[in-house]
């Protein structure tokens, strides 16, 4: 009962390379703009729930270091530490 | 009948600047990488169903100007005209 139980849950939880639950405690910036739940209400302004988590991971880190150039997710991104970033990617991967 | 019809229909068209259908038969390219529903396969490679038609359109315009430089993205975004980008934009943004 428990395996079966455990593989259950396996099967339901996908796994993040970075916390998702930590990341969700950092995302109140985020969800001005992109929303509380990752659906952005802003035209202009992409999505975020249910994106792949090495992409979200490499345009943070891209706006943060200039190679992506943003005047708004720049200085978002430079207040994130590489933890920050991994967390924050896993938790908006996790959504819907 | 028909008026309650039609409206159904509206109700559970939303309206895109771009023709969804038009951008179907251009996304065959786009399909590669992103996944032929807009999911991709590749962890690097962002989905692209349901994103915002606005920004899935800034964001080709801006890989055509070079405003966001990526490699693969670049002679792809080249390669179409301002009204392949509204449409494929369009076409993305209808997928669920």
């Amino acid at each position: 009962m428990l395996a079966v139980a455990t593989a259950t849950v396996m099967m339901a939880s996908p796994v993040f390379a970075g916390d998702a639950a930590a990341g969700k405690g950092k995302s109140v910036m985020c969800a001005a703009c992109h929303g509380a739940a990752g659906i952005s209400a802003v035209p202009m302004y992409p999505n975020l729930a249910g994106q792949k988590e090495a992409y979200l991971a490499k345009q943070l880190k891209d706006f943060k270091s200039g190679n992506r150039k943003d005047p708004v997710m720049a200085p978002m991104a430079m207040a994130l530490s590489d933890e920050d970033v991994a967390n924050i990617a896993a938790y908006y991967a996790s959504l819907k």
